[in-house]
């Protein structure tokens, strides 16, 4: 997995995936759980984020929890530490170089993994083979096209495609949450289900408007500040306007919009293919 | 209400409003049910798609049903009549100009109206002068600027965007579902409560595929093919390649997205506010 990972590794952008979870875990995890003593792999799991609230929803599975960032494990590690979780093991390994042996798992979680990658479908086809047959495969990605907003802005649209532009060239793909069904289904998981979450925020919802809009989204576009004018794909004014743009939808007539992607998938049991 | 109706009034766009209603009744309508005896006016009812769902869910209710076209009321008037209800009156009507005294609705319904009008706050304002004090007052809107899709096409995007200049040509928009929220609260009403309802289509859902997709999304776009050409907004070569872009998202890998918003907001009982 040699793809460079666009959000970065700083603090702030830390901190950033720690607000994302802690406003969207209702979203995007509530129907996730995992029964006594299933071996669970999450894939991808970087600062550890998701793996906190998968393993204290689910205290009686065994969860394997992976990340390609040795610095990312060892953040992962602290955080599981202290929320006292004692049913996480965390190894630094590639996604597509694991050291487990085939049909080892019975589940694998994918959460915000597959926009950074430049092979998605080898990915989950290779994680695939780790699952034992009858297990699930759950994968979680958001889409940057599916954001729009009032008042609209062609400005903040200019500056969203930043990230969008830095990510493609990267290797990834920031618009990959509409692809989750055809994804799953490529790699060869069959029954096939995928249910959108929207995040809609309007005045109604502050607990979003400061969660999602600002500390989340935002914040992530703010966080591609320096790259996206280094690369040419914007001057400073330009982003600011668009950071400005987004910001003004926070206000009492403001709306804003974005969806994550939430699709699982189950391997065929033997001969059932 | 002057504004021209920019999906015509063609038998087969009534064709397109009935598979449109059809398909999506349970996502739009399932949560609006009206107490026995309650009094409804239907604000632009048009040909009588969502007239005959809400009647029916609503037995015990009376519903008054108006249109600003005496054509769309007699169309209304005879589906209401196949379906066997009785509980419906229609009233040819502008919304600007009711014939009904102040306070003389408990609920008022509005659906794939405000999309059309220049003047959306002062509609829902003159609508909800008619609502006794603790009524509630219904607006569902589309948003052509949540259609996103797989495979992605700038083709399709720009047909797209020839039917939401139409609208904007005629006085109307066609983004507006994401406004719904502060629509209302400009309005005047309070306790707004917005729950946008997606349209989420892969090879998964058959049904909407063609109920949807097809039929009511695409068929839309196919509708402003003559306008679009002749208002110089695109050619016709550049036309047909977005509706074939369209279609392509109908294929075992393609997926579709859309979204309605559907807010509810009360009228302040007197001396509450």
């Amino acid at each position: 997995m040699s793809d460079a990972y666009v959000h970065g590794y700083r603090p702030r952008e830390n901190e950033r995936l720690s607000d994302q979870a802690g406003t969207l875990v209702e979203l995007l995890h509530a129907d996730t759980a995992y029964p006594p003593k299933a071996a669970v792999l999450e894939a991808g799991c970087g600062v550890g984020a998701q793996t906190v609230t998968l393993a204290a929803r689910s205290p009686d599975a065994r969860f394997t929890s992976v990340d390609v960032s040795a610095d990312s494990v060892a953040r992962a590690r602290d955080r599981v530490g202290s929320a006292g979780l004692t049913n996480v093991e965390l190894r630094h390994a590639d996604i597509f170089d694991l050291p487990f042996a085939a049909e080892s798992f019975d589940h694998v979680f994918v959460c915000f993994v597959l926009e950074h990658l430049a092979r998605p479908v080898e990915a989950l086809a290779t994680l695939a083979r780790l699952l034992a047959p009858g297990g699930s495969m759950t994968v979680i990605e958001g889409d940057h096209g599916s954001a729009y907003f009032h008042p609209d802005s062609a400005a903040a649209h200019a500056a969203i495609d930043c990230q969008v532009q830095l990510q493609a060239a990267a290797g990834g793909n920031a618009l990959i949450g509409r692809e989750v069904y055809p994804l799953i289904v490529a790699a060869g998981l069959d029954a096939v289900r995928v249910r959108p979450r929207m995040v809609y925020v309007d005045a109604s919802r502050p607990e979003l408007i400061d969660g999602f809009t600002r500390k989340t989204f935002t914040a992530m576009i703010e966080g591609v500040r320096e790259p996206a004018i280094a690369a040419g794909l914007i001057d400073a004014p330009g982003l600011d306007a668009g950071v400005r743009a987004l910001h003004r939808t926070t206000e009492a007539d403001g709306v804003f919009c974005y969806t994550f992607f939430k699709g699982v998938g189950t391997k065929a049991s033997h001969g059932e293919r």
